[in-house]
């Protein structure tokens, strides 16, 4: 029952399929007055576009955005803005052999458990393709947070399989998309020595008809304290279901997260004190996060990845009838999806920081 | 703004500070008909009650549940069901010297920065305290869920500080809640080797006035596929936000979870396959949930819990003032949050798993 | 499917029957600071009262309210404030005569229909002392508006039966509460010669254990312009929604009303114009809510109220075992349900308004 | 705050401004399985279509819409539907020039009020053409509601000015629609006398420049008893909210509605009786809901819409900058707003039918 609305200040609807006539997102709950270009939700689109790099599916995509409302001379009124992107590269025919095959790891089985009707193609409405519509919507809320304290939403791939990368705390999102020469870094991991081996991870891969998880890391910065609900809606329980809320995110974790599990309260308390005349912590641990409130420090949080389920290697599986088959996907699908996966997560956290700081002016 | 509600067809709605008169919570949405018993709400707020055993704060609350509305004859009429449980051991003189120091870990701090004004005696709306209207509403959701599919949900403890559990997927609540000989298990890890441990670990750990963190793993059984909605609201990404909303949880994850991370797609992706008639699958890395729906496999899931805050050991930090000072919490605490931890994550979990049936029947 | 919570930035929860042990509503969004006092809610909760003159009905109820959470040192917190009113004088053996009877009028035989299974006792949930609930988190209501911007909101009849009354536009509480001698006014019409004809024509309706409707005005003073969503959460639709889900009302207006339908643009429109270099109307026939949103003048609105459907007099009916029979209801009863109407429709528009008004905070 | 978004199983969101692109709304919770075909939707978008006949607008609107997303192979999947409309004959400089004066009736200076910003162009979002979108949800909602329960919603006109009509309560859409003469009747008013000289009052206004309001009455059939919830989202409230969500209205009664203000218990109450072993009422003065809930009796409601406040004659006004001025609206408008109300009201009236029908299946 219906379940595409996202936030409650900030409130996002999408509706769309992987193969239908288009994506589209309903964003209600801007403030009036936000400048609002089809260049920087474009530039976000782009981010997350298939076909961007060698590492990702070669889908082709335009991904354009069209602004239907909302938008008046190049502000936001205060009423909901609707964005179309329109599908192009919809190669149903790729689908149809497989209409009836549950794939491994795949929601077919579960949505004809749900609905008794799905549209085969492409996934349908669970192909990451919906994630075009958060991604426009967060480009929203991203100016929103920037314009109104100044916020800003960043995130890297720390891990692929089981390679590493260190990221400094100061880490710019230059570093996140480029090389060291400057080039397009198609990993967004900023951790160059460690996104090499990504790379060659992710390329090997691939040849072997597979595929891998990994882990990306966001921090949101400048985030005012105070933002979250006492109780259910606290600000890490709302940014956990964001997050979770993405195809293929198998886990969340918010400062040590489940290394916390093995820590002492001696050694895991984040001392406070004053700087500028500010309340602030010495360390962040708590991931910039207490009784689910935020607290001035960074928001720092993970998600783990679950390698893609759509593999060229044949996998045993069953029909919708109930029969034994088996089945190798002929789509075009990434390898890893961690690269397309950090503007899917920025945009969700993007707009729980928006959500929350339009909640908290009820206070204020 | 307005956060103290959780779920859409069935609404759960709490008031209550740890220190006020008491704790309410009105649950809106029972079906009617539901045999209601104050004895089976008792008995889970005895789960989760203070003093139960030696491992956990000795603060002395009977915590006896008042059922004041919605249940007629002993089932409940469809209409919303109130419960009130009552403070009774509010010692908020052993508050009164640090209400205006901000413990390390705790909410003081970003609850000043977010209302302003604060309820200091014992956390006020930050503390656990609120756990028990939950706990009194998953009671309610755990007598829906049996009911209508004998579905089941049940939790235990698998990690505290380095000590592992091993769990077999066929655990039983008697394995939770006792020892091999029968006695109560205050641990609530059914591996009795490392349960002992984690007793010894937990006691030594609060005879050096410090506390230490764990995971409790949560399963849900019987539950049937169909459950979760595609995008924003899948089941994953709920049970993450329920799970997530519980006080000092840090991390999330279901099914392999974050190794899934380091996982390539070949050996992460369950099989299909056919048992009796329904499609199943072999093994069960994908914790009963593609595409954000329940495949009819058990529901495994996982949080990572903090160590507790409050220490009798002493900390620096500042107050309020801004002026730095040190703090040694003096009230009574749990050394270790499991297991008291175990009965609040079963009750969240049977929140979401009853809301989202609930949501279902509108399909079928 | 959950529906006892309203509002959006104010959410209101309530739960109870009529004779079960009590009514608890929990106010969820109250902005931290404002002053919280037990004796404010008190004194909404008498004007609401059975038993307070002899043209109500004499069930006595003290309708003690007992604040449980939210509120620390007479201040709100900003966390969820819920208040108690138990029930004292259920007389249920009233209404066990009558429990397989369906009543006209009453809810009786569509509250089978829904839920299969009824409190019978005096209406269960469908009975009217659900409105407790309503008026005391109407009296927190009246406390922010009257903070954050001296709104005020005045109701009163003007309407019973035939006779109606003239009441100017500046009409104070005073002169609705209280008749020109100064003595308490049970109607609660401030046109004194109408009001002793209403309560005449009240008491020669009970006699004849009969009951009577009416129509009571009500205006929200020194609302700022504003207040109201663009498309479906209009202020005309959400005080709608507020006044038509009291028990008993059948008609709701605003400004004109019904009476616009006979009217020409021409002369129904209000010309802008500026006084004190504010933009107002010279006329209000719009009754303050211009596109959905509040102009700045007074909200002015009527609520129809049907006669009481309980009758001493006797009807004909049938069981709820589908056998013809008649019925006399011997309960309490107020032969017309206006002066008691006012306090809960003041109430409902108070929340209305303190609702908008923290939700258009979000847009400045 | 986020206000664009109606119902709660079945939830339309809607976007869109007058001379903006287009308008969209997005239907979330059709369950799967529904035949929807573009025809359907189209003819009721025909029904509410500007230039349908001489007594409205002239303004000249294909209102073609297309599907973008939720049905396959012409049938509901149970994700959401995304319905666009586009706009065409947009012409904004009829506006240019009045674009800084406040129009009396309209929301020009209670929207610069609200948001600071305003998109000027024939009213933006504040504009009657964002009930494409109602129209085009509603024509879904019927769709469920016919294949779930033949329920079948119909609405017309009873009063234009001071012509009231005779209504049978067995009046079919033919008659509505049609004239005896099997003309379409531009009027939709079943009634021929009266609608013949409505139609001549409507001329008459039109031609003086003027405008006039009305009254349409909307019947429900077929809908099962038990739909509707107790206390705030009664059946009245929400179809309350619904019809005073439209641009216009101004008041909306039930069953007798103001008429029962006058009335005695005695002679308002229907009898309960039984007819083919189903609890009816003779007579329907409670207008198919008693205590909130449906009873399976014709809903019956009335809407009264003020006159069109867009007028060719000259009024006095104000500028934005508070500067006296007059205004006399160029743009093409309805001299009477009824005949196209009567879709607009109908798709409310089903889409909350719809609603509640979905809430409801949670109960059985």
């Amino acid at each position: 029952m219906a379940g595409s609305t996202f936030g409650r200040a900030l409130r996002v609807t999408t509706a769309g399929e992987s193969h239908g006539p288009g994506n589209i997102v309903i964003v209600d709950g801007c403030p009036p007055g936000i400048v609002i270009d089809a260049e920087a939700i474009q530039m976000e689109l782009d981010r997350r576009r298939p076909g961007q790099s060698a590492l990702v599916t070669q889908r082709k995509e335009p991904d354009h955005c069209e602004i239907l409302s909302g938008v008046y001379d190049g502000r936001s009124t205060g009423t909901p803005i609707a964005i179309l992107v329109r599908n192009k590269d919809a190669k149903s025919k790729d689908y149809s052999a497989i209409a009836n095959k549950y794939r491994p790891g795949h929601a077919d089985h579960s949505y004809d458990a749900k609905f008794g009707i799905r549209d085969p193609r492409g996934g349908g409405r669970a192909s990451a393709r919906e994630t075009v519509s958060r991604v426009a919507a967060g480009a929203i809320a991203k100016k929103i947070i920037a314009e109104a304290f100044g916020g800003e939403v960043l995130g890297y791939v720390v891990q692929v399989g089981d390679i590493h990368a260190e990221v400094p705390e100061a880490v710019t999102r230059e570093q996140v998309e480029s090389r060291p020469d400057g080039s397009f870094n198609p990993v967004r991991c900023p951790d160059p020595e460690a996104s090499l081996k990504m790379e060659k991870l992710i390329k090997k891969v691939r040849k072997e008809k597979d595929s891998i998880g990994g882990v990306a890391e966001i921090v949101g910065r400048g985030v005012p304290a105070g933002l979250g609900e006492p109780v259910f809606d606290k600000l890490k329980a709302d940014l956990a279901k964001a997050i979770m809320s993405i195809p293929a995110v198998v886990g969340f974790e918010y400062g040590a997260g489940f290394a916390a599990a093995s820590t002492r309260g001696s050694a895991h308390n984040d001392e406070f004190h004053i700087r500028d005349g500010r309340v602030i912590t010495r360390t962040n641990r708590h991931g910039g996060i207490l009784g689910g409130i935020s607290t001035g420090m960074p928001l720092l949080l993970r998600a783990a990845v679950k390698p893609t389920s759509s593999l060229p290697k044949e996998q045993k599986t069953v029909t919708s009838d109930l029969e034994p088959t088996t089945i190798a996907t002929k789509g075009r699908h990434d390898p890893c999806l961690l690269p397309r996966f950090v503007p899917m997560a920025e945009a969700m956290v993007a707009l729980v920081i928006a959500d929350h700081w339009l909640r908290q002016k009820h206070n204020t």
